[in-house]
């Protein structure tokens, strides 16, 4: 089989994972800038389906008019050339001094305000590149103390700024959606809606709810130790996973942006089998950055090894969901029988109240799960079984 | 100022509590089994509302219909005699060995409909005992390997049993509510439902949504190194903090279960701040375990503390809030305009749309926040400021 | 190739392994107790070259003379009949409620007596037996409270315990080496010499550190979110990886004691490729927990799983180190570079004071690690290349 | 009691923090760069007693002979007119690009040469200055993936580095020391020598080890989630505790650097208790960061408070300790009974392999450490007891 992306597989890049020019927290850039248009054209190479930014990936912050269209007519004309698409877009309100105590949830009106404007400015822009999602992730919504900030009333502006931008769109007309992005901390001590759960219960207080859903990110979640599988299990459940970040973390400690499969190796086979199962069929988005050691060449080189590593896992997995021995491994441990409902239809409480049960016979029972936990860890590691 | 804990704090204990015997996952129980009549009286001397219980703290598991009432009278008899109340009670859906991999999402349709039976059973207790919170805690609602169970159809078999149970409680008439308590994991290696947020998004799935809130657990909520203030914050801006479990933990480990404001004592002061400023009116009910080291006297010791550090908090922090510096503090840094809504009155976004902003002079404003988190810190600490 | 285990693997298991009974911190038993003659001779069947144990797994807490007898005599008939060997011994100085605040660091000159005494006893029963390393997990030397212990006064009654132990081994000739198993947490808040590095630095301060070395533990290290590669490599620099513990964990939590591979699986293929590499050549221990939820069945399967997949992964190191693509590339990253010494034979500091050096050319090379990591994770997941 | 720091109280900052700039891995600079002689006499007004620094702090990198004198001679007169002390300094060996992948065990060997160089050249002027201890925090020596680096083959780099640098140190008869200060991670994915443990360890197979010490940091050990003062109390009893840098932490996540007493409170209280009773001499180096949200004003509130909340937590120990109710529960927990030998004098193994000792009897005896913690918690919050 195969392992070479095809645009057919949806796999996107933020123009800022590529373009990352490795400054961190306690050191310089080591790379050189990325010109968008150059982006487009080596990941159109390498199979990608297409690109996603902030505004200010796209167009350097403070621009004028006149070069904001210059940029922005090189970036489609790249997008022609190549037959790349933009399915989502974001805004950068985290990187300049004026958001650094929060942009939607700034104890400043004029602030949120600000941040508000820059936002529909950019989703006039993704809807003008076809664009159906808007991602965002609220990184300096937060605080580092407690006293610092409310965090009752940061949600009540939380609120205010989603229901103000749903309807930005609704009165626009955009075929737009938006994808909360959480995360748990960094930059900020703690961020608010700081996992997939925080942010799926905020949006049920929207006045649209059925325009917002979530964008996890792998790291993000593995942040604060929780299973990622589980998750986007919720988050399918819940009908809201309108898009996904794929990456790879260690665990709790700061955020890696890891090549996705570079972390967790079996959680990545887990979340595959997941998004393959129940047909999720957004963009996997990669946001990851390629590490500072590297240079231009490595740059590419890791862009292509999150594409071939899902693919990898999108075979291994169907393996494993298919071998005879997974099958009856499962029908032995009952998972199947997870699916039947507890009560028959046209049953209520009344009924099982009646039931007898044998609890300690019960109790014996074994499940099996470490022959199924060992089959699938063969099937990762793609050993003739 | 006093210190000493009196029943209308509303502080409670569960009898699982000072009742633990102290077995652990390397060692045997190093104290003798507590009678539940003497908690209650132990706990009323000291100062408490009430105390709350599993099913199995009070019954021993497999009692029959006569012993089971013999150990209900009793207990009765003593909440009579002490005042005492029974705000909350839950089911033990853990220690069985048919419980090892679920209750209400067990693969097996008997072992859940047999945990509906005993969690509607100990209902019927609650609603005779004046209990109006019903907690449950799904601590075997997990997995250890993502093969093992699929945490997409765990969900709707977990619906069903709180849209079962809710249905319960209607058609008897019971004046109970739920509340879900978050864990992330252990003894499972990952929990369904792992924190405050993915319980709250949960919730709104449900048949009786107004029924079900949640009941946060400090030390919980720390293992996954989430602000366990935000997290409270969230809960009561959803109108959702139905109960709350108070202990303390240091971070990402076992769960500890110390004494409240044992572990993070800065947060645990943030705590109690929002709790009494939101004027939270529920149990301030602590879960937490007396250290396997103590005897029966640290155990009662160790009670006390609970309380006595939750009313120190509650000073302190209400000197905190109404400190000139302190209001003098908050206003310099803004912290009442966040209370503002970011739109006026009848206000859209094609208002703001219009408005001008100097970006790079907003940027240059410090917010002040040390200076506000050393006045916490020193109130905290009493110091003469 | 064969995955099956054979003795010359030299893979063991400790009697308390597969002879959990799964009783954990908020569950009863699922599984009932094991004769370890029973262990012995299913371990043998399925390719062991040896078991280990505490005292108190042989020969159960308070037996007297003749039955402690009678218990060995059984172990070592089984033993004979099977060609198992007992490579290392331990002592059980946590289980019973004495200990419960420390054995070798027990406030009480008594208690620590005791427990010299008791591991005395069970070194002489392991020098029977044939046993060369003796392993030390303080399980109970911490404290929940930084009041409760004075961690500087602790470390010299651990001293004094190792000093004691030693003598005791020189006294008697014993060919006897003790292996220190460092821990984090859990059962205790904090546990003294909490990591490798602890353990190592501690071994300097006894009377005879070269009988000591360490024990590490693949979960111990990454409760603490620590890289265990690294962890051994430094064990190995020392010349003191005297023993390892093979098994899994997901991070920082409670300890887990999964099957080895079935938590971080990228980092359990590194770890074999170092102990094959620098030819590692003691015991390779499995100290894991077969699921709580599994019965007999699913123990002995588990157990296969550890010895499958540690000869999984070494096939799979060694076929990457000797691919002639993965030596290309560490020879462009410069990664035999590292083994050449600074300084040239005869060289100073004053030598290379003169040298001169274009520091922004050599900031610009790439390091070309993203293909490397790649290249490693398609050789564990057997992808041809 | 005054709070009012003084230059007896030997509090210092690094350059580095004052005066950093507040750009994070998500945001552009919020504050001005800081001319390091207004740094200097800004803390001077303040009551510290010295700054320290990295070369580049002082010196931008790049600069000329004549350029660099000037910077030195500038800081000297600001010095001397203030009477502040430089007691340490230290290398960035992290900023510039060409240490991306390490510094003393890049694989380049012409990088590690220069690294060295660059360190005594940095040495040279911290003797002029009269620094006494010479900090090494290798940020970037460590890997992301465990392909990229054999950390053994690294420690031997490591090794040779500070055999170098000892050399160099004893020929020019500086009267320095080196203090090595750990990291888990970040920058680097996993950084060698990653606990004070490891750093403790490595120092024992150096060529001068009684030239090399530690310099821990409080928020680096809480990164793994250790307890730091079991740390300091292990550095101490290895006489290995040569400097110290205080701050704060919130756990396991990115490297915060919060102002000290603004993490984890009741953790500081026990620290300050502990240097005090042992009588750590060596200056209290606080290593923090103004958070970004601050302006010039908070920058220099936030320093007071670090020093300020030092002489708080001094006061309040010291109180502790000497409260008769505190010193009678220590008895009753016999916590003086772990400084007596286990040995008499003059016994050995022997003797106590003679004792009874009635061990359910002993088991039975309560600890009374929740008492204890509640009366540190108590002092700590200042309470009237």
């Amino acid at each position: 089989m195969s392992f070479d992306p095809k645009p057919a597989d949806k796999f996107t890049f933020g123009l800022w994972t590529v373009g990352w020019q490795a400054r961190d927290p306690f050191g310089d850039a080591t790379r050189d800038a990325l010109d968008p248009v150059r982006s487009v054209k080596e990941l159109a190479a390498r199979g990608a389906h297409g690109v996603t930014f902030h505004d200010d990936d796209l167009i350097p912050f403070g621009s004028d008019e006149g070069e904001r269209r210059k940029h922005i007519d090189r970036f489609k004309k790249a997008l022609d050339e190549t037959g790349m698409k933009v399915p989502m877009a974001t805004t950068n309100l985290f990187t300049h001094p004026v958001f650094k105590d929060g942009a939607f949830t700034s104890n400043d009106k004029d602030i949120r305000r600000y941040a508000l404007r820059k936002t529909m400015k950019n989703i006039e822009l993704a809807a003008e590149l076809g664009a159906e999602i808007y991602v965002a992730w609220g990184g300096r919504e937060g605080a580092e103390s407690d006293g610092a900030k409310d965090g009752y009333v940061a949600l009540d502006r939380f609120r205010e700024a989603f229901n103000t931008l749903g309807q930005f769109v609704k009165d626009n007309g955009f075929n737009i959606k938006f994808a909360l992005e959480p995360k748990p901390n960094e930059p900020r001590g703690d961020i608010f809606l700081p996992t997939i759960g925080h942010a799926l219960a905020f949006i049920n207080e929207l006045d649209y709810p059925e325009m917002v859903g979530v964008n996890p990110e792998v790291g993000h979640e593995q942040m604060a130790g929780l299973n990622f599988v589980h998750g986007i299990a919720q988050a399918l459940w819940h009908k809201k996973l309108f898009h996904i970040d794929l990456n790879g973390q260690h665990g709790p400690k700061y955020d890696q942006d890891l090549v996705f499969g570079h972390g967790d190796l079996k959680s990545a086979f887990f979340l595959v089998d997941l998004l393959e199962r129940y047909q999720y069929s957004g963009p996997k988005h990669f946001d990851y950055k390629p590490a500072r050691t590297e240079d231009d060449k490595g740059v590419w080189a890791s862009a292509s090894s999150n594409m071939r590593t899902y693919l990898i896992l999108k075979e291994r997995a169907a393996a494993f969901r298919k071998d005879p021995r997974v099958i009856a491994a499962m029908k032995e441990s009952n998972i199947p029988g997870l699916m039947e409902p507890t009560l028959a239809s046209g049953e209520t409480w009344k009924d099982l109240a009646k039931d007898s049960f044998d609890v300690d016979a019960a109790g014996k029972r074994g499940y099996g799960y470490e022959v199924i936990d060992q089959l699938a860890l063969e099937h990762l590691m793609g050993v003739e079984l």
